[in-house]
């Protein structure tokens, strides 16, 4: 296939060549180092496009965009550009809870309008903000005379990359919503991904796509069209367009970071400056992050169930013996699972019996609440739809005042069934099928959040919409899963790969906190099989995969085995004011350092892959003037995740400052945690 | 990324698994000659799944079968075979046009019917028919108790790829409807793909997937899931469900036609032997394949107007004159477009103006018909919508009275709009945008090819529904374009490259008739542009490219330029008793053979692509004891595409006979075509 060079045809022709033909550029725009730069291009059949640059070279080239309509002709071509503005900001915010204390916006704006030349002569915005990391731009549909309200059946968004590359994503639209492990794949190799999609460009650069502020609005997959060439596929929902709102809105925000490398997407804040500020005002007295333990583990891996029965878990004697243990450890929450009616039946893809204030006739919720509270002690509650949303719906108002009734501060909701198979009964009986992505479970979940907050409790959503940032607007949604996490460690034959977590951290993960339960220190799921990971980098993924609440997934009778790890685990906090990420490639290794807030330690997790792998890391994030007591917790001589010496760890202590280096040697499957405890005061 | 192997999980965890768990073969199948087997499949989750062997190897993988539906939950799960029915067949049946007289039907059968084994106990059945040379299947969802009415939002059949290779293919969903050069790319490299799409497995097998009988459901198209799995994506409508029906109904056929070679897809019958038999009866009296002029390649090129004014083409004396050029030259009929009334505004994408049955005041449609008549030539005219669907509709019988009336035999239909921009309006006034492949656009083609039967006229349509076999039960529908045709050619930069037609035949046409307007000697587009094709490959293009209604695309006066290669055009029929694909490889060559229908004479065509090329072709396929003078055009000396030597061409007689071999030298970008005159009754 050749290019089309040289162009000369009758006007009508244009409209059937596969190439855009001649275009204009007809506005720029450059982020605040001026690295990178935007150019507004119109074809001569008006047809708008975006191109980005970075240093002078293209980056994303010509891209479409536009929108298709179930009802009305699609706004694409015809257009001319009437109008633009120009903005500038930088402000700097501070996070209630987050990977860091204050966030700076510091971006570039252009507002451009274009306007149909003929016909129904209607007016599309685009917004574009250039962040030194990033370029993002959103649409805007004003209500005018011929679009009061839009039926909307795609976007018709296009990300065009001016280079090949390699790509780590997951597929959209098969049959799970998200618990896939990540392919790597060259880029023009991708079939249809779900955001977060990480790409490194020939080049070296990095580039994640994802939005920002998914807000009544369908969730956005990648479509590969051809070669390096994507365009936005809108989840679907079970009406005819895809979005369906009255005119005078803006999209989420399509967001394109840019990095030199895999740490500098993790350093990324585009997706937080894009979202609204804080809606719920000061939170501290009621959000507080922290770990937690709970009756999963032992569900999950098969030797209880959340059935009502002989070997239901949450009982009332299981859950005390949580509270005991947690009080014991200074673990300030207990996560119940299967603790209401409607477990009894199969559940998966049916949550109709599901009723959110009656808990089964052998939990003492009451009683249970009381002593949680003596104890110091809050309990997270669990609230299963099984995707019966509809069915949910009907019970948030008294699900979330028996929460809040019983002390719960957290909830994990859950959605566990087919990816298009949520139960939606409308008012009048009618029955729909909806997708966990589509615009009618976006406001589903955040009807739940505000719903929550009323009652000031937080929610951990499982198979939940993917995390565009609204963390920044409703600090009540602390978590959610959303990917494969530790629950598959605990299936024979589903086991994580070594390399799963430092997937996670440079894609879903850029999206926002996601709730893994780590801390299964026994290494080993049902029937003993044994989890591909070494004691030390379950230690690691505290510090590595942040979230404000964390779970210490494994029992109390294997945590009592394991006191030495176990101190790590007590001692990691889950609220940091400062993050740095200093090494790492996706999928491959990452090691991160934060530091915890109101204190003066520092924390490090590290955590590689199959491969055996050694670094020098050199100690420039801890205090200057500052002496610590680095304790080590590292892969013992042999430690191998495909070997019983997967539980070799050493820990040790060391006195570093400042400037130092330290050598991390990371085993195969392996990990190293560390915590940097200040000494004193400064030395100087 | 590993797979999993050994599993045991509790039974819920196996919902949350993205890789099926274990699977038993619950039914078998094979193909006459043994050489295709066909495994069922049940998981222990009782999702049901097909593979396809070859030779006992592994062709394609557990594929998965089911329905999702915007209203109901889907049919994928919980299913149990609850009755199988074996069946075969082997018949032979007439075309009453085509490239082969005869067909042979020759295929085993069997038909599953599973039920979901609790809840909504649901039936669904899937029929597989499988050949000696490929394997079809479809689904019937049958009336019963919990399913009435299927409002279908996506199938869920797969077919995963047991090994990689090599795919050609154009893409599904973008902005052009069907005029996509072919993409050759690795098979897990394919976006989202139309149908035909072929593929050349690593061990050589060629496989290509399409649909037989596409009527009242959408189009399906592949969408790549990961690595080598495609999952069907139905085109959409502009209502939710991509199919709404009563229940009681079977799908089109999914078709994997199985090769060793790329000759060999080209002689499978599978789409013309899954289609219902001729419903229209003997249409001898009417539908007679035959070449056709027209008042077209002036207009694509740029130098007349289908718009009124000083440069319209339509105009009486210009016809006339194309009337005496075909009749001169015993060309049968002449193509009109820009005839009526609606061309003068911007018509690509709104057909609103145009009128079926009032040609403009400058085409005298009666004395037209009449002198048309007097010359023994009959008129083919133009039914440009402008992607108007409803408009058109409103005046189907009107204006196939108007054709009738006026001595047409055949119209040529258009629907040039973007894709998913064709205009609906319902009688309630609500307006909707369709795409060509939906289900209402489906039902839109049928209708107009069954209104225009009604009164003997046939349908070459354009901007089409894709070619699923209909012509067999509806032997008015003689040809499409859906595809990029010669058109290309007349505009500079959009010039189609020497291998399309390479491809062509073995993808697009793999689906039947395409109408490309071969035959532009004059090897120049607008303003003199270069078409890249040498003389004698526009005369292999009549052979090679098979649709019973060929254009004579270029105008009278370069014809009579080139009397040489004119006679060629003059002599080649479109209508044959056999076809022999005497080789070829996807986008490279093809070299084929047809013998005329009613007579002993045969015809060879051989393309090639950007290569010289030369290969020795033995002429079995003459009749045994039969002399034959061949006619021969080839590529004269130093004929390239890339040079005025294009035009170079060598005219050239021999006797030959059954077993003889001749060469056959392509030029880069050229072709041969020859003519086999039988001489005399048979020598012995």
């Amino acid at each position: 296939m050749k290019k089309l060079a040289a162009l000369a045809l009758p006007l009508f022709a244009l409209s059937l060549l596969p190439t855009a033909a001649r275009a204009d550029v007809v506005a720029k725009a450059a982020s605040p180092d001026g690295r990178i730069t935007l150019t507004i291009s119109l074809d001569n059949e008006g047809r708008p496009s975006y191109a980005v640059q970075r240093d002078g070279k293209a980056l994303i080239a010509d891209s479409r965009l536009g929108f298709m309509f179930t009802d009305a002709p699609k706004i694409e071509r015809n257009l001319t550009l009437a109008d633009t503005k120009t903005d500038k900001s930088d402000t700097t915010w501070t996070q209630p809870w987050g990977e860091w204390s204050s966030i700076r916006d510091h971006h570039n704006e252009i507002r451009l309008a274009f306007r149909e030349k003929s016909d129904l002569q209607r007016e599309m915005d685009v917004t574009f903000r250039l962040f030194d990391d990033g370029v993002a731009f959103r649409y805007t549909l004003p209500d005018q005379a011929n679009l009061h309200h839009a039926n909307i059946a795609e976007e018709l968004t296009q990300f065009a990359f001016a280079e090949g590359g390699t790509a780590w994503w997951k597929p959209a639209f098969e049959w799970n919503r998200e618990e896939y492990l990540y392919n790597r794949t060259p880029l023009d190799a991708v079939g249809t991904a779900q955001t977060v999609m990480t790409v490194k460009l020939a080049s070296g650069t990095h580039v994640a796509l994802h939005e920002a502020a998914l807000v009544d609005y369908a969730g956005m997959n990648l479509a590969r069209a051809q070669g390096n060439t994507f365009r936005a596929a809108l989840t679907p929902g079970s009406g005819a367009p895809k979005v369906s709102r009255d005119a005078g809105f803006s999209t989420p925000w399509r967001t394109i970071a840019i990095a030199d490398d895999a740490a500098g997407l993790y350093m990324n804040h585009m997706i937080l400056n894009l979202n609204e500020p804080n809606k719920l005002g000061d939170v501290s007295g009621w959000i507080k992050p922290g770990k937690f333990v709970g009756v999963w583990w032992n569900m999950i891996k098969g030797d209880w169930t959340w059935a009502r029965g002989p070997k239901h878990g949450a009982t009332t004697a299981n859950v005390r013996h949580y509270i005991d243990f947690a009080a014991a450890n200074g673990i300030p929450a207990v996560l119940v699972e299967g603790w209401n009616v409607g477990w009894d039946g199969n559940w998966f893809g049916n949550g109709k019996d599901m009723n959110f204030s009656q808990p089964t006739e052998d939990f003492d919720a009451d009683g249970l609440a009381a002593y949680a509270k003596l104890k110091g002690v809050t309990l997270i509650g669990h609230h299963e739809t099984g995707g019966s949303a509809s069915h949910y719906d009907g019970q948030l108002d008294s699900a979330f005042q028996w929460a809040a009734d019983h002390g719960e501060r957290v909830v994990k909701t859950g959605y566990v069934t087919d990816a298009g198979q949520i139960e939606r009964v409308d008012p009048d009986g009618s029955q729909h099928r909806e997708w966990h992505e589509g615009q009618w479970m976006v406001n589903h979940y955040l009807r739940v959040v505000q719903t929550a907050a009323k009652y000031k409790v937080s929610i951990d959503s499982h198979e939940p919409v993917k995390d565009t940032g609204l963390r920044r607007t409703y600090p009540n949604w602390v978590a959610r899963e959303g990917g494969r996490g530790m629950e598959y460690n605990a299936w024979i034959g589903g086991k994580n790969p070594p390399e799963h977590e430092a997937n996670l951290v440079f894609t879903q993960i850029l999206g926002g906190p996601m709730d893994f339960t780590p801390g299964v220190l026994s290494l080993s799921g049902s029937e003993g099989s044994a989890i591909q990971s070494t004691i030390a980098k379950q230690l690691a993924l505290y510090v590595v995969l942040y979230s404000p609440f964390v779970m210490a997934a494994d029992t109390p009778e294997n945590y009592a085995k394991y006191p030495g790890p176990f101190q790590f685990i007590k001692d990691v906090p889950t609220d940091w004011s400062d993050t740095r990420v200093l090494n790492g490639e996706v999928g491959d290794y990452v090691t991160i350092a934060r530091k915890a807030k109101g204190s003066n330690d520092w924390y490090l997790g590290a955590i590689g892959d199959e491969e055996e792998r050694s670094s020098q890391v050199k100690l420039d994030f801890l205090d200057a003037g500052r002496r610590y007591t680095a304790e080590i917790y590292r892969d013992g001589p042999g430690a191998d995740y495909r070997t019983e010496a997967r539980h070799a760890i050493v820990i040790e202590k060391k006195a570093v400052k400042k400037g130092d280096a330290l050598s991390i040697d990371l085993a195969p499957g392996g990990g190293q945690a560390i915590r940097f405890v200040a000494i004193g005061g400064k030395t100087r």
